[in-house]
């Protein structure tokens, strides 16, 4: 199975950024889930149609980032984002975002997400579930 | 009838700001919404119970701000928020901005709502309605 | 002299949205910034230059906005920006966000900057002076 | 040396949630960076003052966070922050944010920090440096 990464690019914003002239920390994880959201609709299998249809969401259980260099505002970057790890019940989304000329490294982390199903009969209360055969088959997963 | 003003003070925090030092202004625009949903809870209909209980909320369709002052990271500053206006489907929340020492105005604004109900039957779809009458005798409003 | 319009074409994240599943409402106001900031871009004239060499910046002093219907995680958005005012010390960007099939309207508001110059010698005071000869230039006004 | 940690309630905004009804994670995040920022003020050595006089900031390098259970719509929570190793150049701050009743864990993160001070002479040229001493007697760190 060849990997599949999606990249995105953006110039960051005057919003972005903070008081220290760079891009505002928290930030980055905004651009991690916005890329694990665009890699599933590329891959064909965008997380609210699987919400609405099977009541499947993942949310995230543990998250670590490292920091290389700041991004400033103006800045182009690009986003790359990739699943690396496949469990039963769990994958693991790893990102890097990198100056978009020369490539240099701005961030890289990883998001791991559990699978997890709506109970309809109780309001609030989630339980963990397989990952869906669809998104197995959708990234070429065995 | 009383009105019935919500006061809350905090302190503008660091990542609030933009690189000119100042808070970036769409923030404004989420204390004014903050400050709506406290001034509701305050009065004892919060918008988490209308909305779970009648399947009605109150959407922005209009928003204005006037802006007097910067704030700055630090600045210690109080939210004031009140309906000045009563309609049967909608009402404006105004809310002041100010410097928690001394009064000096930073922003002040007003939100347009429209109440709503979602239709059970069409995900999504939803209807323009009466301000339910439990909000109404909540603020006194005959 | 012709207008000129900043057109940016986006998807709504579900991190835009909120519980009501529709855009936060004060996102709008960061594309608005952003928007203002990409059309002084691409008329030549960027704000983290004009900043940095001429020490001079654009506050808000007022905005407004009106919203017609809801967006919604995933949709395709358009945000088109436009200088629709020029003062001596102050302009206006008008901004729309459509639906990018069809072009229905989502939001059309408008900001009120306000140049002003930092005094060096005194950190955090700001006057207000004219609209940089420049930046009348990149965009035409006489 | 006793800890310090500073302790901060709050109330999940509306605004904070995402449309899957809960946390959007990101906003974890800024909740530890403002408990930073809060920690050392009430140390007194807040960073403004620190960065105002030494020209000596503090950005992130490492970070990560595990989630325990999602916060909702209205939940009361706490954030504790303690700085929880000191090094020459850099420290770590953890943080925990748990339900203020019951004290359930939502969240338990950490932050490793590097002590830079800006070249006066190259805007945008940053070094590591040494924690300034009084952060160290602020703190009790010998």
């Amino acid at each position: 199975m060849e990997s599949r990464i999606s990249t995105t690019r953006m110039q960051v914003a005057f919003g972005d950024c903070d008081p220290a002239q760079i891009v505002y920390y928290p930030n980055y994880f905004t651009w991690f889930d916005n890329g694990t959201h665009r890699l599933f609709e590329e891959v064909g299998v965008p997380w609210r149609e699987i919400d609405m249809r099977l009541g499947v969401n993942a949310p995230i259980v543990d998250v670590q980032s490292r920091f290389f260099t700041p991004a400033n505002w103006g800045d182009e970057i690009e986003i790359q984002s990739e699943v690396t790890c496949w469990g039963s019940r769990s994958f693991t989304v790893t990102h890097r975002i990198v100056h978009a000329e020369g490539g240099a490294a701005i961030a890289e982390g990883s998001e791991a997400r559990v699978c997890v199903r709506r109970d309809p009969s109780i309001p609030g209360k989630i339980t963990a579930c397989e990952i869906p055969a669809e998104i197995r088959t959708a990234f070429g997963v065995d």
